[in-house]
């Protein structure tokens, strides 16, 4: 049995800080829980010249030589993909376990990442990754082992949901809300990364991965960000009883000759008031899980900041440092589906289209043609009059995603069509 | 590397039943999780000729030969304490792992049990012991693991869920709600264990236990039911924006002397109908987790039924079998911090009283005197006039629950105080 469980702790900014605490001032608490002394080895920063508030001796600039001297675990929370894939790949073919909250690594190289630590019998634990302090993955990994997860339906961006619950409270636009997002903090100096649905985009990758056995990625993700959303698509949600959500859709698609597909996608959509997900506002983040014989499960919590991402490390570090010292191993990589990944324009999807049309009888007519013409049935129309111009609104049944597309730019061409006010995907039951 | 891990299965009914089904049907998915087949290779039922579903070689009315005949894991689906414990713990004793589903055994024997699965080095696990098919237990055993817990409440019986719902929903009272509960296949033919708080009280122990690791038995949770719950109550809850809800509490509480203590407790609360568990009707079950670093957390989802929470069974069933494949043990008993548990007399708590009080002046000081000859701040009053009858409702801050039931007696010996009309404890923050 080992004495200690020595870890490396690569980056040390707001989540690594807290990190770097706790493992400090609950020492006893994790000794007792893993088995052992949890012990930090050492803190590779950039300039450990700006750490004052850390003991001298811990800190390196060097994290290579960190990984490679005498330490059992590394805890990696610097983000992006290299130099960080270099180190993570050296320490688990030397057979230390890693835990790391690098959504965008697992998301691309995850495979590569598990068969390393496949072939040295080490740990790869990510909890972090996706959804904060939400304990998601250790669920979906273990809990849900057993049965068959068939729907992930997620808000894992904080930023996102921030805006979106913004907008539709106050009625405002989206680059102003935008604006205010970030001067309030919640939305970063570039927010590229999450208003255009890039960092949802690799946590549906992971997520699908794992609720699947399959390996997604995130170039398999269709992705959609919000910058296009405006009031009136707010609005348009709103006369229906619904709300917008940016959302990460992991699905598995039954295809028509019976063989199963998995879709993984990032795009705002309307879903009802009344569902589970509607009411999680601000920065929160929920994911809601349907499974054959669970039935529904949803998780809720803080999806980012330093205290609740360093929850979840925490959480994999006692996991790990745990197996160090009772032997064995925590789940690995399950791949074994391996199902193919259904391209967006063959998914099924539902459109809410809101068009402003010709007020002259035969309107609809034209507009229900094109839609036929396209195999896509409707649900429900909703018409309304004022002046010379009226407002028509669509909603679909389920059909092929490029089928909808198809019949979108169709419609904008129909000459009774003034112009497509809004269109948006909906999602959830009503 | 073990060639299948073999499977007692104890109890065959709803839940069982659904357990042999998925083994069979899934076995080629089990198999690659666990990394072995996964094998059942014996059922005992009380009476064999009951079940012409199942296999007739793999039955047997002998659990106990069963037990201990080459079987590598038990799963226990029967129920009760005896001769379950005995079953059991002749089972770990001998090695093997066992998965449970028996609340009420674990609120009482889990030290017991625990050093015997320390002794042999198996495994015990018994997700499926609370809320169903939510993953909770592993969350809190796992996920947290590095996180310092605070604060559990949960709607952990769907039976008085169910009943409190339609009360809140329908105006109706408890007995003739019960009634049709009853009748709808909500609540059993004697719905004692549900309806006296019992159930929730198991499972208050359990989660308490894992939580602040401290050994809590049922013997230790305070549990009043729901049976004096009238309209009047409801009513009272939704003049002040609250609903009544069975809460099972497990509390970190702060001594005066700075020392730490646990409370666990069931009763019925009103909570603000903002708060996270206010939305969870009917027969679903949830729990709210406040943890230091994590932050709020909520787990949503089925809390009983056969598919559920053979979902939850199956979880553990891989887990362990994946121990027994590649070695290593899931987390063991934590009971390191050996908390004492609070009384509840000694426990802060708020009250909501409703009084019917003659319509004189000085009413309002004699009563507040009562208040504060028992050192109980009040937080809120409201008085409404009818006729010659006046209401009076408080709302206390917290304060040591003997003291807010003394306040109690006192007030209703007052002359002026005609009736107390409904005595509830507030839960949530405002």
């Amino acid at each position: 049995m080992a004495d200690s469980v020595k870890v490396a702790l690569l980056g040390c900014g707001t989540v690594g800080g807290e990190v770097a605490r706790l493992l400090h001032e609950q020492a006893d608490e994790l000794a007792a829980r893993a088995g052992a002394p949890v012990e930090l080895a050492g803190i590779a920063v950039r300039r450990p010249d700006k750490h004052p508030e850390l003991p001298r001796h811990l800190l390196t600039s060097d994290a290579e030589a960190l990984v490679n001297s005498d330490v059992d675990v590394v805890v990696e929370l610097i983000g992006g993909i290299d130099p960080v894939r270099k180190w993570l790949l050296s320490a688990l073919h030397q057979g230390k376990s890693v835990v790391t909250a690098n959504k965008a690594l697992l998301a691309e190289y995850s495979a590569e990442l598990s068969e390393a630590a496949d072939a040295s019998g080490a740990d790869l634990y990510f909890e972090a990754a996706v959804a904060g302090a939400i304990p998601l993955l250790r669920p979906l990994r273990e809990s849900l082992a057993g049965d068959r997860i068939t729907r992930v339906l997620g808000i894992v961006n904080g930023t996102t949901n921030y805006i979106l619950s913004a907008m539709d409270e106050t009625g405002s636009g989206y680059a102003e809300t935008l604006d205010e997002a970030s001067r309030l903090g919640y939305a970063e100096a570039d927010p590229t990364a999450d208003v255009d649905g890039y960092d949802a985009a690799s946590k549906a990758a992971i997520l699908a991965s794992l609720a699947f056995h399959t390996r997604v990625t995130a170039h398999d993700v269709h992705r959609e960000g919000i910058g296009a959303i405006g009031a009136a698509d707010i609005d348009a949600a709103k006369a229906l009883g619904r709300t917008v959500k940016l959302l990460a859709i992991c699905e598995r698609v039954l295809d028509a000759e019976g063989g199963e597909s998995v879709s993984a996608r990032v795009y705002p959509a309307m879903i009802p008031r009344s569902h589970q997900l509607a009411g999680v506002n601000g920065a929160f983040n929920a994911v809601y899980v349907e499974a054959d014989a669970a039935g529904e499960l949803m998780f809720f919590g803080h999806g980012a900041g330093g205290s609740p991402t360093a929850s979840a490390v925490l959480g994999d570090l006692v996991a790990v440092a745990r197996n160090r010292v009772l032997g064995g191993r925590g789940p690995r990589e399950s791949a074994h589906a391996a199902l193919p990944v259904r391209p967006m324009g063959m998914t099924p999807t539902r459109y809410h289209i809101s068009l402003d049309v010709a007020d002259k009888p035969g309107v609809l007519a034209q507009v229900a043609l094109v839609f036929a013409e396209h195999d896509v049935s409707i649900a429900a129309v909703r018409q309304r009059d004022a002046d010379s111009t009226a407002s028509l609104v669509v909603v679909t049944h389920l059909a092929p995603d490029a089928a909808l597309q198809s019949t979108v730019d169709d419609l904008a061409k129909l000459e009774v069509v003034r112009e497509v006010i809004s269109v948006m995907r909906v999602e959830g039951d009503d």
